[in-house]
Formats: C-alpha cells, sequence, structure tokens
C-alpha cells in the first residue's frame, strides 16, 4: 500500500509539516526505517535517530524543523495514531479466498459470505457463522457452535462446540474456548473442603478418588473480544461461562469454569482466574495476576502484575501484593520490611538501655517490692 | 435424552418429591430453566429463583413445598449428585464412529475396537491403542506410544513418541505429552550451579553457550488421569517422567522432566512443577502454585493458591505464601506485618520515653561516668 | 544403536574401567537397566543400586570395583556427559524422509535439500526454510517466513508470517512464534495510564472502549534457539521482538510484543516477560518469574523461582522475591519477618517495664512538671 503524507495526515486525523506529496509505504522506528518508511518518532529520544530528509510522525509540540525532516505528520496522542497507522499498513494473514478443498465441514454447518476457509480447518454438525469469516490453517470448531461475523481465526485455534461467540471476535493461536471445566468431588468431605471450614485443622486423612463433574455449560464471548494465543476459557457446568463484549485476553490466560467476565476488560499474559469468579466491567489485571475462585473482583478494579486476589475486590480499587491489598498498604508494607532491621537494632539498643535503667536503681522502693514478692 | 423424574432420583441414590412422572430433558440454573429442564437448587438462595410448577433438585433439609415445585429430587450432598447429573446429560463431542479417511494412521499401528477416529489426526509407527478410543481431530500420537481403553483425545492434543498411558484417561486440547525435557548443561561450571553452592556469592562470570542433554525417558500417566487443555508434561531423561492413578491435572499446568506426581493428585491452573520434584498421593496444588526442582512434597498436602514451594514439605502439611509456610504461620505472618505501622509507632514513642528518662536522672552515677567515658 | 564401552568411553571423553567390548544398547537409571543398558550412577547413592557383573557410567573418584561392575566410564563432569550420552542415544521423532503427500506448501515457499515434512503441515506463500528441516504433523508457518537449516519443528508448532529464524532451532509442540502483540490504547487517558502518573491515586472513572494496536514487525529468532511446548513470543509492532543466538525456552513461557531478549538466556517453564522487556545475555530466569513491560535486565542476572522484577536490574544481580531484591536482602527480609512474633513480644514488655519505670518515678520533678502541664 502506498500513500502520501498528506493522506496519512488525514487519516491520523492530525497536521501535516512539510511536503505532503512524499510518498509513504510503510513504518518503522526511527533510525530503521528504509526509503519509503515513516519513521515513528513520538518522543525526543526516538527524534534524535531521525535521518536529515525523512519522513516521521512526531509528536505535537516537537519541532520537524530541528530534525531536518522532509515532512512529519504531528499527533496529539501518539499511541491513538498508532492504532490507525498500525491498521492501516497490516497485512495480516492473507488468506486465500473461499474455502480450501482440505477442510472437512459438516454439510449442516452454515457459513456465511465472504469466507476465507484454510487447509485442514474442521467446522462441526450445524454450525453457523456470520459473514466474512477469516479461518486459517487446522482451527477446529465444534458442534452446533453460533459465531457471529467478521471473525478472525488465527492457526490451530480450538473452539468446542456449544460455543456463542459474538461479531468481530479475534482467536489466537492454540487458545482453547470451551474445554471441559476443571470440576470434581470426592463422595465423601475432600480435604480442601475441610480445610475451609476448619481453617487449617485437618481430621483424619481419607484415601478416596476424584468423580468427575461434566461441564453441560458453553461458553459465551461478546462482541470485539479478542484471545490470546494459548489461553483456555473452560465451559460452565450447568450456564455458559461468560466472557464481556469488548474485553481484551492476552496469552496464556486461564479462565475457569463459570466464571463471568465483564465489558471492556483487560487481562495481561498468564493470568489465573478460577472457577465461578466474577470480573467487573473495565477491569485490568496485569500479567500472572491470580484470582481466587468464587470471589467478586468490581468494576475499574485494577491490579498490577503478580498480585494475587483471594477476596472480594471492591469496584475501582488499586491492588498490589500477594495477598492482593491497596496499592498504597502494599508499598507502606514493603517499605515497613525493608526498615526492619534498623527497627530490630533499635529495639535492641532500647532493652540494653532499659536494663542499665532498671539496673542502676537498686535503691528504688517498687523494685525493691518486686523482688520480695518474685 | 429424557428421563423421568423418578428415573433421576434412582440415578441419583436420592428421594423423590411429588410428581415421579414428570419428564427431564436437561439441566439448568435455578432461575434460567426453559421447559423439560430441571433446575439445580441447592441452597436456599438458588431455590428463591425457582419458578412455581417447576421441577427442581434441592439439597436434602429443604422443603420443596414451599418452593410450589411439581417434583424435586432431594439429595443428600449436592456436588455428588452434581457428578451424576451431569454425565448423565453430557452429549460431548459426538464424534462419528469409525476412522475419518483424512486420519493418516501408519500401517503398524494397533487400534483397538470401537474407536471414533477424527479428521486429520496422525497415529506413529507401532502405537497400539485400547478399545474404545475416541480421538478428535488434529490430535497427534508419536511412534511406539502405547495407551489403554477408553482414551478421550479432545482437538489437537499431542501425545508424543514411547509415551504410556493407562485406561479411561482424558487429554484436552492442545495439552503436550512428553515433548523433550529442559535439561541444559555448561561446559564449565554455570551461574546457577555456582550460586547453589556459595549461596549467592558470584565469581568471575565465564561467557559459554547451552549444551542439551536429551529426553530419552518418556511419560508414564496412569488410569483415570485427566489432563487440562495446553498442559504439557514433558519426557524424562533417562526413565520416564510418571503421573500416578486418578490425578486430575487442569488447563496449563507445567510438569517438567523426571518428576514423579503421585496417586489422586489434583493441579490447578497454571501450576509448574520444575523438573525431578516428586509430589505424593492425594496432594492439592492450588491455582499457580510453584515446585522447585529435585524437591519433594508429600502424600495429602494442601497448598493453596500461589504458594511456592521451594523445599521438601512433610506429609499433611497445609501450605500458604511464598516462600511456603504452614498455613498458620502465614496467617500470623500477614497479621504482624499488617500491624508493623502500629510497631513503628510504638517503638518510636519508647524511644522518646526513654530518652526522656536517661536525660532526667543527670544525678545517676553511670550515666556520669558514661560521660567521662565517652 | 549398539556400541561397545571401549567406544562410550571415546565418545564421552572419559575414562574406561574394566571389559571394554561390554557392548551398550541404551541408558537407565541405575537399578532400572536391563541387559544392555548401561546404567548410570554418578553419585554414591546411585551406584548402590548397581546390579553386580552390570555395566555403568559412574564419577570419577568412584570405585567400580567396589560395585562389581563389569565395566564402567567414569566421567568428570556427570551432566556434561549426559549430554553426549543422550544426544548418541536419541531416536528423535523418527519422521519419514521427503514431503507427506497431505502436506499443503505453497508453490512459491522454498524447502531446502533433505527435509523431512510430515502429514498436514501447511506452508506459506514465498516461505524460505534452509536444508535438513524436520517438520513434523500439523506445522503451519505463515507466508513470507525465513528459517534457516536444521530447522526442527515438532507436531502443531505455530509460526506465524514474516518471521525470521536462524540455524539449527527447536520449537515443540504448540509454542506460538509471531502471533499479535497485546497492544491497545483508549481514546482518552485509560485508569493504568492515569495511576502510573498519580501513583495510585484514580479521578473520574471514564467508559471507554479499547482500540487495537496492530504488531507490523515480526519475530527474530538466532541460531541455536529452542522454543518449548506451548510457548508463545509475540511480534513487534514496528519493529520485530527478538531472541538472541544459543538462548533456551522452557514451556509455557510469555514473551511480549517488542521484547529483546540477549543471547544464551535461560528462560525456565512459565515465566512472563511483558512487552518491550529487555533481557541482557546470560541472564537466567527460574520458573514463574515474571518481568515488567519496558524494564531492562542486566547481563548474568539470575532470579530464583517465582521472582517478580519489577524495575531495571542491573547486571550480574541475583535476585529473589516479589518484589524482587537480590538475593541476601531478600533471605534477611524473609527471616526478619519470621522473627517479627519475638519482636513483638520484646517491644511489649518494653512498654510494660518503661510504663513501671514512669509510674515508680513520682518524685522526678520533670514527670510533676508533665502532670501540671497535661
Amino acid at each position: 500500500m502506498t500513500i502520501t503524507m498528506a493522506e496519512l495526515a488525514l487519516a491520523l486525523d492530525a497536521r501535516l509539516w512539510g511536503d505532503g506529496a512524499q510518498k509513504v509505504t510503510g513504518a518503522a522506528e526511527a533510525g530503521q526505517a528504509v526509503d519509503g518508511q515513516v519513521s515513528l518518532a513520538t518522543t525526543p529520544a526516538y527524534a534524535e535517530r531521525l535521518a536529515p530528509g525523512s519522513i516521521a510522525i512526531v509528536a505535537e509540540g516537537m519541532d520537524p524543523d530541528a530534525y531536518g525532516l522532509k515532512a512529519a505528520v504531528l499527533v496529539q496522542r501518539p499511541r491513538v495514531a498508532m492504532a490507525s497507522l498500525t491498521r492501516a499498513f497490516d497485512r495480516g494473514l492473507e488468506l486465500a479466498p473461499g474455502i480450501h478443498p482440505t477442510a472437512v465441514i459438516d454439510p449442516s454447518a452454515e457459513i456465511g459470505d465472504g469466507a476465507a476457509i484454510g487447509p485442514f480447518v474442521v467446522i462441526g454438525a450445524r454450525v453457523r457463522i456470520g459473514s466474512g469469516a477469516q479461518i486459517a490453517s487446522h482451527v477446529s470448531i465444534g458442534r452446533d457452535t453460533v459465531i457471529g461475523r467478521d471473525l478472525l481465526a488465527h492457526p490451530g485455534a480450538r473452539i468446542a462446540h456449544e460455543v456463542t461467540i459474538g461479531d468481530r471476535v479475534i482467536v489466537h493461536p492454540g487458545c482453547s474456548i470451551g474445554a471441559d471445566g476443571f470440576s470434581f468431588v470426592t463422595p465423601e468431605k475432600s480435604g480442601v473442603e475441610e480445610i475451609r471450614e476448619t481453617l487449617g485443622e485437618r481430621r483424619a486423612i481419607r484415601e478416596q478418588h476424584w468423580t468427575r463433574i461434566h461441564s453441560l455449560g458453553g461458553v459465551e464471548i461478546g462482541d470485539d473480544v479478542e484471545i490470546g494465543a494459548n489461553t483456555t476459557i473452560d465451559r460452565g457446568t450447568i450456564r455458559a461461562t461468560r466472557v464481556g463484549r469488548g474485553t481484551k485476553i492476552d496469552n496464556q490466560v486461564q479462565v475457569g469454569h463459570n466464571c463471568i467476565i465483564g465489558e471492556d476488560v483487560m487481562l495481561c499474559g498468564l493470568v489465573g482466574i478460577a472457577g465461578s469468579a466474577r470480573i467487573g466491567n473495565r477491569v485490568v489485571l496485569g500479567g500472572q495476576v491470580g484470582v481466587s475462585d468464587n470471589i467478586f473482583v468490581g468494576d475499574d478494579v485494577i491490579a498490577g502484575g503478580a498480585t494475587k486476589i483471594f477476596t472480594n475486590a471492591p469496584a475501582g480499587r488499586v491492588l498490589l501484593g500477594s495477598p492482593a491489598v491497596k496499592m498504597e498498604t502494599h508499598v507502606e508494607a514493603q517499605k515497613n520490611i525493608r526498615r526492619l532491621p534498623r527497627l530490630y537494632a533499635q529495639v535492641a539498643e532500647l532493652r540494653e538501655t532499659v536494663k542499665k535503667l532498671m539496673e542502676k536503681r537498686p535503691d528504688d522502693g517498687s523494685n525493691t517490692k518486686d523482688r520480695s514478692e518474685g
């Protein structure tokens, strides 16, 4: 794709500086652009790497003249501009239109117009997929699953049976939507149940086996959801596990059975959410965050990386640590732990001083009294 | 499947109340049941959502009459009933019987009676699989692997070469059984080895490359094991990595090479067990628990979510925290950390008081002596 | 493969003891060897299990005569010997040479000599692969990707489009190289951006959706890299995500978009590295370690299991804990936390003693003064 800098400025809703007729074929990091590529240099540090005579995207407030540019697009909010820019130049998978002859599609499945379906795709009985689906190689979609329009399924994504997926959903390689929940029961109370009741004390340990609870519920994924590579979202037991509209899920996230994830949520890499937890709207969980089963995380909660949430979290709270506490409590606790060596020294010194104070008062009547009582 | 409430009560070994002839076609959460579905309402909170005239499963001790039900099954231990109920109504993958024409099966492989093998399955040389195998699309099974009867392999599961798997094993999408262990050595001592010996001190840092130790051992999986989506169990170096009978493994669990996992163990999502660790029988590890390499976790240990086990754990212990300690020690430590601000205030006040006590005793001979010595 | 003990000693660059003509067909753990297998017994504990009359590999300094062996190979550094030994006996996947008829290879792709490509492999347009590639079943390689010689790709590995991979790279089942980065922006500032600026305080919460930043950069993988099962390495935004020569990555590791990983690095299972982090050369990160986005971890850093690195780490540092601190600081902090109950008792006792000291001095002028002021 080739556009002009003037067209780029228009597309990014940004201000043009210099020669608007300069041609743009792609984008690159400042200092790495080759002929035709527009350099991204929205901070002074990056701008220092710009070659004189090149073309660049810089932030409003920066001076294109100072870098000797031929043309520049000045953006207000660089990351927002990045969204438009990268969308414009993304060539994607370039799947061939139509259905690859090796794909195995059940005759009862309904595929919408404009689909591109790659080699070795398997689509089960009674599946319904909306228009514009792009389904790469090796994807499998189980029986009775219903998917909206403009699905983008990367190679090897696994969508199970009886799953419902909205419009414009993106699923990445190796993700699993709708595998069985991890739900077992022992004929008698298990050690875990006992500990929950007694808070740690265990009575006689009994040898017993795990009996499987099957997963009859499916998974419901809202519109505009994105699901990362090798992420797993298990099906519910009786009703569906749910992921709300607009939620973005990174790679290797685990969402347990029966969970209800809100809208516009962001779950970063390696997050684990145990069964039946409920996550509010616009929640952001950093990498490797954990959420215990059956708890509730309120709207707009933000948890930093590696936070472990064991108990309900009220709306709007910013959490850190393991166990998770309010950000400021965590920062204070860390500071208090770092200062402990000084505290130990102070207390040792105090003990010494007080000991001397006690020793040096043999004439104190009350001390004498203590001795006679002791 | 349609049964009567009387038949359901019989199947669940539970007590019938009301009209046993009512028909059941499925199950649903209380408040979401449609015609023919039996509602699950084993707590009063759920029972409040029951529609009058509906049919339900409730817990013994609850009063079906109070909810205006037509019929009810009263169960002693609701989660045990759930196991029977969900098994009865689970339609599963509905794989077509027989071997799909696209499957690539080595002529030397032996497949037992009653197999259902889906599209694009690959089965290697000399593989032996027992009767009743259900193998969904895109599964691969490497050469010389031996599997018992009633295997259920979900789409895209990866079973490598020279693996041994028992009867009634379930493997979920994208799991990997028998990939190479992560085992490397440097020609001279590596930084890690040095630190283990010196407890933190590092001598000169040498530039050197990692040399691979290959994995000749396979993996041995016992009967009735379940392995979650995208879970990975690496093959052993010289002998097999082992997972004992009845053990259940959730999604995205990592079991390193040479590990020995006991029987009836439960490993929750995102658990990581490093190489050569041994896990006893009936151990339960919560989500995101970590176990260091080469250590031993005794029978019946229970570790809460995100516990990190760096040292051997005796049988029966309940662990929490990072590093893992006894549950009560962890709870006490957390309380002690929370109380630190008060402790700091108390010590500051004490210092002030003692300082005053010292200052106010100019006539103290020992103080005078201190001064003259100072 | 059958060799003699004399040949084995030669291959391992080690010393032969006893009958060099003894035949070796494989290797086994001490106590589990069957006829023809050489036992590994490089510690006295293992050597005790050796059967008299058997053949073994022992460590220099041990006495083969004491165990009644027929022949032994005495090695200087057992783990180094393991590398040679296991390589010699590894039969690997035994892929059939040539290209399986079911593989779908774009006519514009170039495959080097000596390739073995399994069933249901998909290779995209303009892909170039060097000589000696072994590509197992179900692997997909996206358009315009370039791979060096001697690739070993295990079943179901996912290599995306526009990825560059060096020589002798090994990719394990289900890994994903080059999926889209997890990069989103909100039209206005998001809660996360606000917290980063205000360190915890949140102003009005606005409802807004995530806009996608596409990933135009690919991934560049150096020579001799190994990538574990179900590991994910995302593509960069504008330039490539990079993994340096000789780096070894275990299972279920997540490497975010734009990361730069150095050479000879070792990343253990379940490590998560957030976007744009830079990891130096020879860094070793233990299992479940986390690294925050945009930070720098210097050369030769070693982080123990479950360490969470939130800030830049200088070269050579040994890290532990969450948040990560120097190993000795962490050990000290843990000790200080364990000792807190004693500290609380000491302070309580001090308070009691000082209180008594204060009470027992009614004749102290300053105390009298305090009272009159109070």
